[in-house]
């Protein structure tokens, strides 16, 4: 999320969700928190959309309530945000506004205008926005790649690029998260013709694993299915939704009537079906998990059959997916996948690419987006050896204020921002304290100690009494746990010392008795949680 | 490890550690379960090393009091045993056997004869063993790939491979995990070659993380700085008794000498050090993560420093990698890794080595080995092309027995094994409850229910309270743990009608009601400890 503003008008650019790191313990997503925005409702002007990625509409059904904005976007991107809209029920409120950047006027949004251009990303209809500002021409790349031949023939508008580079750029926001790839990306092209030779030499069955967002991957497999004379059937409900939503703007082309449900598709011949299924990342709920464990209604891999994983697993979630492929082959499948072949390629555009972008658009100054630190760095020697000193070169980090003046640009201290954890159903109850302690939980257990006391007399009528969960096994361990509270009654007496009105005190007692007997002899540091119980 | 039992006798090849897959939470290491060699353990004849790294001879301190086995080894395996031995202070009591394969006799070990010979790989001293068996002569390989120009000089003694073969194999029991790489794996010298580069390039300071176990790198950085009239210092303590340990055997030369300790490197001008340092794997207590997160005492990075982080992340750590690389480059740094440049190579053969080993060796019978599933898979299909049948590869995992006989080879059954955990100096308290109670609490967090009931009449005298760690933030969500409590209080009463003889049945009440209740009101299921309190 990127928001603009000037004076009374704020527009903001994206509204995606994160994906929980690995040691954010049990968080299902994250959301931006968008606690600045929600204190300057009225100066909204719009939510301009890029395209329909997760982390780039995924908060929007969090977060529309409380924007209250209308929500601008292509065709397939406001496609894709209906059908989040609708599941959480507020369509009906939902002001959404469709523009085609080829055809449509600059919207107009407060003091701001808005111009969409074509980029080519691994999702069609993808856009980025040139926003006239008062303090010059603002140029947001958007994810972006130059793929030359991409699947539905639009290519990245570089006649508007050209035109706004003419009317001078004051600042470019430019993607810079495939900066690490010398040259250029491969075209999404690329995928096809591997498909071609994987159908050209198996009569068995095939599945495929991908992204439900993947619209144009899946048109390639509607097409190499019809050369080769297979069906094709999507399984998981995110690909059947998007299948279907895709049809019906025109997204997706099926002359030929390729596709048939799963049941349909689990009694053709093995030589006439292809399965496109979820799961490509891993996810242990998702369909190519669920076959991988022998545990899919529809389908049940074995020798013959070929499973084709066309992701490559982001870094955390390597483990999963090839946890998976190794299933897959026990089961006597082929499984084919990134180290095999080019069943995958990237949205982004490579470091050539970066440069094109760079030069068609020749701004006074740039800001990398979309990366890591790293890619931000190696950025800035992408710039510099483009002619570009080091000062031209702007980071900004999550919250960041970037002042922008037709003079100068600087990032300048922070607003209110970070995160807001999504776990089950509830928003923002986890917060970084729960997640903290899920960490601690997770490295060492706990253990708690509990004593009742005579609110009376403050005597000790009962315990101390320990109970333990993921620190040692209680039934090994039940000596270390006999002598723990042994040392404590021998450490604390009666208790009747301890004030009665201070439990407070009597509980960190107990806390640091406890926690330094364990570390003596066992070296750890479980929790220690103590309480004390009137009676 | 791998082990060869006939009637009376058995040898054990090598005897390392496991490093903790992600949802092993807070394990340190993971140590194979001898629990079947100890039951045999007048049998044992001998333990056979490869090469000295981690996963080859990390379980030795732990598991060599109940072998009580001689071992044998080259002498830079030994000598990184000993300094495992002398820490665990079982040094004197150890029966050390070292053998040289250029020039020793085979080894007699009961039944069997051993003989080593020399493979390269990212470590000196490394060999594979023919075993001459009642079954026939079995190759297996260690860890090896076929570096043509090896920094010490010493290929793989192709021509005991030759011997063998015109002996006849019966079984290969041949390394797969790098099998998903075409070609051939580049010889560690291009690291050399790199260095040499990036130290041309820069006056400033130049730090390198890499593996401590990695003294063919160490050597070229000592040699690439005296070309350059850098010093070298070790930071670290893996590495430092490392270096010290092969500078003792003749395995780094320093005839110049380059190396320095910590401290005085810190004091030299820029363009004349380079650190080596450990924590290439992102470990957070390593000297690597320390430096970044300028919590260093001799080493702080600034701009004008190099940082080469001279590795390739495991699955799993890439995340701690990043987050490092991330630091150093905001510290103004310039940093290489893999991505930017050939800083690392595996020690691993690639295919084509694979195919190599299997011709020069010609055996009846493969076994691929230390590759996950699909290696396995992609070795057979390679040993296919090469004019195997499938029913010559043979798949064994962990536990599994490989029934050799001159005329057949049969996987067949398990026996004990699988793995110990070693969290802290604690070894196998932790099993596998406690790491699924962990992942609970990582998931959910824990949230305890307390009673306190009079041990005459059962009635509840106080309670229930309720403390909670990982679940909801105890001071936000006040309202819902109030809300627990009281319908609790209404579910249970007064407690009276519960048998005062079985609080099991109150405590499996508390806990039923509470997560039933909890799950209808967040969706969530933390773990639920109850305790009932006796007064």
């Amino acid at each position: 999320m990127f928001l603009l503003e000037y004076e009374e008008d704020i527009i903001v650019v994206d509204c995606g969700v994160g994906f929980p790191q690995e040691d954010q313990l049990g968080i299902d997503l994250v959301l931006p928190d968008i606690g600045y925005l929600k204190k300057r409702q009225k100066k909204i002007r719009g939510i301009f959309l890029t395209h329909g990625h997760e982390d780039h509409i995924g908060a929007i059904s969090y977060h529309l309530p409380d924007l209250r904005a209308p929500v601008f976007g292509t065709r397939l991107t406001l496609g894709l945000v209906k059908v989040k809209l609708e599941e959480s029920g507020f369509l009906p409120n939902a002001d959404l506004r469709e523009f085609d950047p080829d055809v449509d006027a600059p919207i107009c949004a407060g003091v701001f205008q808005v111009e969409p251009f074509r980029v080519c990303h691994s999702i069609p209809d993808a856009v980025g926005f040139g926003i006239t500002t008062p303090a010059g021409l603002i140029v947001h790349t958007g994810d972006f790649k130059l793929d030359p031949t991409p699947i539905d023939d639009r290519p990245v508008d570089f006649d508007k690029l050209r035109a706004f580079s003419e009317r001078g750029v004051r600042l470019l926001i430019s993607d810079c998260v495939h900066i690490e790839t010398p040259g250029s990306t491969p075209s999404e092209r690329v995928v096809g013709e591997t498909y071609d030779r994987l159908f050209a030499s198996t009569d068995g069955r095939i599945i495929i694993a991908t992204f439900a967002s993947l619209i144009a991957r899946i048109q390639q497999i509607i097409d190499t299915a019809e050369r080769y004379g297979r069906r094709v059937a999507a399984l998981g409900r995110s690909l059947e939704k998007n299948v279907q939503m895709a049809l019906d703007l025109g997204y997706l082309k099926d002359p030929t009537n390729r596709l048939v449900d799963g049941r349909e598709g689990s009694f053709l011949p093995d030589n006439e079906i292809v399965f496109i299924v979820t799961g490509a990342q891993g996810e242990p709920m998702a369909v190519l998990s669920r076959i991988a464990n022998g545990d899919h209604r529809d389908v049940i891999v074995g020798p013959g059959d070929t499973v084709v994983v066309s992701a490559t697993p982001i870094p955390g979630n390597e483990t999963s997916v090839f946890h998976i492929i190794n299933q897959l082959f026990k089961a006597g499948a082929e499984v084919v996948y990134g180290s095999r072949a080019r069943v995958h390629v990237s949205g982004h555009g490579s470091s050539d690419e970066l440069v094109t972008m760079l030069n068609a658009v020749k701004p006074r100054d740039v800001v990398p987006f979309h990366g890591e630190y790293r890619h931000m760095a190696l950025y800035r020697d992408l710039a510099i050896e483009q002619g570009y000193t080091s000062e031209q070169v702007h980071f900004a980090e999550n919250g960041n204020v970037i002042a922008i003046t037709p003079e100068a640009i600087k990032v300048e201290g922070k607003v209110e921002s970070g995160y807001v954890y999504v776990d089950g159903v509830t928003v923002g109850e986890v917060g970084d304290v729960v997640i903290r302690d899920r960490r601690a939980l997770a490295r060492d257990g706990i253990l708690m100690v509990i004593v009742a006391v005579d609110r009376e007399t403050g005597q000790i009528v009962a315990g101390p009494d320990i109970a333990t969960r993921g620190f040692v096994h209680a039934k090994g361990a039940s000596k270390l746990l006999d002598d723990t509270k042994e040392y404590l009654r021998s450490e604390i007496g009666d208790g009747a010392h301890f004030a009665t009105s201070d439990w407070g005190y009597l509980s960190r007692q107990l806390r640091d008795l406890t926690a330094n007997y364990l570390h003596r002899n066992t070296r750890r540091r479980p929790m220690i949680l103590p309480m004390v119980m009137e009676v």
